[in-house]
Formats: structure tokens, sequence, C-alpha cells
């Protein structure tokens, strides 16, 4: 076994740095320094959800960049000293026709988490990129082009591609109208990938404060989700609405907005939500929701942000202030997403 | 006025023989004499909601046909002797982005609905088929191709559109496989139409009872939703799923068998519905909901029948026994949808 460093959760809000055990590097593997990781909204969840007595140790993270410092002997895709990004998923069954379709996120067997998942060949518990190191396999890790900031691109593997899927599989485009409600994480990559992609996008806010924020980001313009005239105005008119709010809501409002034959897709929230099924007839709209994405959709992601200098914006902090990041996300206190750099835990 | 003669609400289940007025013809208006009138789902709804003590009678029915008798002074497209089907849409604003879509059913300003709408000129309450005459506008009026049987026909102008337009906008044709849930008056019209499409159609029932209906109908298999291993082997494997089931019930098992990127369209139940966003995010599954259509759609939909043969599974009552027909809708005892025979109110 190989020894790193990482971030253990000894309770809901709390972590331990701790040494931790990766696996010896399979035919297949690479080593990889985690240079910086994202904190994401499903890292608290599986701080509040995780049983502090479970046998196997949690260690949040899954959008991570980093360099490849070994590799196993049949890996050709990689050398030590490339630079690397690792996303939500590690491993999948590979034969199914979803892996064999390049959605290895909808493997039938369930793909294999980054963290909080269990090792396909070996039986043992995935530790996340909250640590100094990562063994991964080959396939599963994606090269990190050139240009773009390692600490800044870390969320495209997770927020990236959670916001990236729906816009290309709903077909944004140029001449798309876009709404984009919720401006955090996802949000401010929702908004810049939709505007690189060439749609007249919209931001749904609680109030006007972000305005400014939203035009930087190359929004045309912001909605006030809490002013009746606004969203009155706004009724029908978008071809997707990518809802990012974290909390369950109402999903009527954002559903009005949504166009003749448009989408409503909801990425922040997985439980259950209640819509009238009226709401969906008039208009002919449709209800998704999205999260994750397979290689190939990573793959293409990574190249179109490179293509259009997209990142996200990061509030950088070192991997020691874990629990500061992670206290000020739960209160939405971030623009937009807190990376850590891993550099302290050498 | 015009005087005519129709059934009327008495209550919840009962109906009183009554006379009934009708506006005078407008210069855009026909006269109908209804011979058939399909008894849909949608008139027990209305009996069980309508106040008795309302001022505006209820007079039940959507889905008629008939002969033209009389026609307004600006009408080309109707002569009397022509037959007609009426849906349950009788009249829009004409003028919003929905109307000139030719979705009037969307109408921004609502469609005037056959019976318990207002007339949109003279503010009075619409009185629908279940009666010996309508009135109708002449672009809410269909011609009935030849060769469609008028009692028979009757059914496809709310059960057949509401089935039609899902099947069309979801773009069903040769190789799509189509799954239909609930084999009643609408499914079994879903499962004609899908057929007659090219799709691949499987019935979903709650037993096997209904295989040789089904294979009657033209579907090619059945899968008893009561049947675990069934509903487990048909997962992920239809790209439409048409819900046709009236009553609330648990989506999740009918969201299973929907295709990657395909779409669960309700249309049986209007009410609000609750799914597990997991299940729409697995797949990239889409919940949609459908019903009525608007006038392009309508007369594609019959131009389609009639070149297909395709009509409902019909019981002709006399309307003397419309109690009859809804008690024993009410209980689904009908294969598969009652029509009531107007003649008897001459």
């Amino acid at each position: 076994m190989r020894t790193t460093t990482g971030w253990r959760a000894t309770g809901p809000t709390t972590l331990r740095r701790t040494p931790l055990e990766r696996r010896d590097l399979r035919a297949d593997d690479i080593a990889v320094r985690v240079d910086y990781c994202g904190v994401c909204h499903s890292d608290l969840h599986a701080l509040r959800d995780h049983d502090r007595h479970a046998e196997a140790p949690l260690v949040p993270g899954h959008e991570f960049t980093g360099v490849v410092t070994e590799t196993g002997p049949a890996v050709t895709a990689f050398s030590a000293g490339d630079r690397v990004a690792v996303g939500n998923i590690v491993d999948s069954c590979g034969v199914c026709a979803m892996c064999e379709a390049g959605q290895e996120n909808f493997c039938h067997s369930f793909p294999t988490l980054t963290y909080g998942g269990t090792d396909r060949r070996d039986g043992s518990a995935t530790l996340g990129g909250y640590s100094r190191e990562y063994v991964v396999r080959d396939a599963f890790a994606y090269p990190l082009p050139a240009g773009l900031d390692p600490a800044a691109a870390a969320p495209l593997l997770c927020a990236g591609v959670t916001v990236w899927e729906p816009l290309r599989s709903l077909g944004v485009g140029p001449g798309s109208r876009v709404a984009v409600a919720g401006l955090g994480g996802l949000g401010h990559l929702a908004v810049k990938m939709a505007v690189a992609l060439g749609a007249t996008t919209t931001v749904v806010s609680r109030t006007r404060d972000k305005y400014e924020d939203a035009r930087r980001l190359g929004a045309h313009d912001l909605i006030a989700s809490t002013d009746a005239g606004q969203m009155a105005a706004a009724r029908d008119t978008f071809d997707v609405v990518v809802d990012t709010v974290s909390a369950p809501h109402d999903l009527a409002p954002y559903l009005k907005l949504v166009a003749m034959d448009g989408t409503l897709s909801l990425l922040g929230y997985l439980g259950p939500v209640t819509v009238e099924a009226m709401d969906l007839l008039v208009g002919r709209k449709k209800l998704s929701s999205a999260g994750s994405a397979g290689r190939p959709a990573t793959a293409g992601m990574l190249r179109f942000c490179a293509d259009h200098g997209i990142t996200a914006d990061v509030e950088v902090l070192p991997s020691a202030q874990v629990e500061t990041a992670l206290d000020r996300l739960r209160r939405n206190d971030v623009r937009y997403r807190f990376v850590l750099d891993m550099s302290d835990l050498d």
C-alpha cells in the first residue's frame, strides 16, 4: 500500500488531518498528486449523512486537479508530470449498454464513486480528493488542457459537467434562450457555458443583488424571483431553465418560465419533487434532472472550456481551512466555489 | 335564440333531459346536429365537481360528431350536410403567440372549453355535446373524413388527440419503442396510433388479463405491472411511455421503463405528481404531460386516422342511458369508450 495524507470526517462539520492508504498501482492506474480540490455541496450532504461509527472513513472531494506522479505498466495515455483532472466517478463496468454508449455515469451496475464508493476490484472503500494523493484508473482521469488554471479548473469536474450535460444534451446553442436559477457554484458555470454556447442567458435570483455579478459573468439579464411582475413578464420565454437551487423548493415558478416544448432541468437537488401535471401540459413542457456525465462528455466539456477560457470563479483556501470552507458554503457565503490547496499536506 | 334538447347535470351522478338554448348563428358559426358524443373521464370529474347551485347549467360532452345543418354567412369551409367533428375547445383568442403557432389549446388567454367554458363574445356559459345541437365557430369544427364511422370516430376528438399529441411531438415513428400504461379509452387509441406510426408497442397493464385484447389492437406485447420480474426485464427500454392511468399513482415504476433520453408522458391524470429527481437524472429521462391539441394537430390526427382506418372501440348507447354509461365508466367497465347516440333526443 501507499500512504498519503488527507482530511477525514470526524463529525457532520468536522474533519481531521490523517494518514490515508492508497492502493499500489495496478497496470492501468495512475497516481496523482492532488493540487486543488473543489468543495462541492455533495460534500456537505456526505458529511451530514455519514455514520461516524461506519467502518470506512469518509474523505470527501470529487473534483480535483493535479499532476501524475507515477503510472502503471499498461498506461499509455499519461506520463509522470502530466496535469490531470478527476471528477466524481472513477470506474464503471465498461461492458453494459450505458458504458458502451459513453454514459459511464449511468452504468447499469452503478459507477464507482470517487469517494464513498466501493472499488470494483478489491472491494475497498473509495476515499476522495481532500487528500494529497489519489490513485485512479487511467480511463477516469482527463488531461487538463493547457491554459486552464488548475485551481479554477478543479470545479469543472463536478459543477462543470453537471451544468454542461443538460446544456449539451438539450441542444443549447446560438439563439437558445436559457435561464439559470440560482447563481452559485453550479449556476455561475452554467451562465458562462450557456453564454459561450451562444445562448441568450438570464439569471434568476431571489433579488437584484447579483445583477452586476451576473452581467460580469456574461448574462444578458437578471430576473428577481421575488418580483411577481418580472416573473410574469418572463413567462414561457426560455427553451431551457437550469435550476441549480440546492434546497427543496417550489418548482412551479420556474416551470412557468419554460417556453413551449422547453425543459426545466433540475441540477441542484436530488430528492422527491412535485409538479402539477397541468403545468407540464400547458406548453408541452418537460421536467428533467442532471448531474455528472460520461467520459466523452467530460472530456468534451474540458475542451470547450479551454477553447472559451472558462473556469470557475474560485476562492482558494489552504486545505487546513476545510471546515471554514464547508461552513461558509453551508451559508452560501462564497462567490462561487471554494477550492482547497492541498500543498499544505506535504 | 335556438332551442335544442340535451342532458343537464342534476347531481354528481344524475342528469335530466331538458331543453337547452343555443345562440343564433353568428357570421362564422355553424349549427351541428350532434349524432354521437363520446363519454370522457373528464365528464365524470366535471359532474363530481359541479356546484349544483351554480347559475350555469352543466351539460357535459366534448368529443362529438354530427352533420352541419346551417351555416353563418361568412362560413366557406362547410355546407349544410357536411359531416363534422368537434373536440374539447371551441374558440381561442387567435392573436397570441400560441394561437399563431397553431397551439390554440395553449392560448395565452385560455381557450374556450366546449362545456363549462365562457363564450368569448357574449360571455354565456358553454354547454357541451350531450345534446342534439351545438353551435360552434367554423374554425373549431373539423371535417370528418369519409370512411371513419361517425360513432367510433367521436372519441378521436378528445381521447384521440390527447394520445396523438405526445406521440407526434415526441417523434414516435418506425423503430420507436413505445409503452402504453393503462388500456382504457386513451390507452387503446394510443396503441392503435403508435402501431400505425410504426412503433414497437407494448401495453403495461395490472395483469395479463388484457393480453389478447392488446394483441388484437396491434400491440406486440403486454407487461403486467404487478409482475416485478417483467417490470425489471423491461427497465430502460422504451423511448416513450404514455401513462394513461387516470387515478393518482406512483410514477416511479413507469419512469423506470423509460430508456435513455426518453420521456414519460402523463395523459390520464392532471393533479400534482411527485417523482424522485434521481429517477429522472439516471438515464437523462424526461417527464411531460399532454391533453388536447391545437387545430393543425387535430386535423392531422383525423387525416392520419382516416389513412390508417383508426377509430375507437366503442359501445354505443342511446343517450337516455347516459347515467349507465357514466356509472360503468366510473367502474372501468367499458372496452373501450362509451358513445351516446343522440338520435333519441329528437
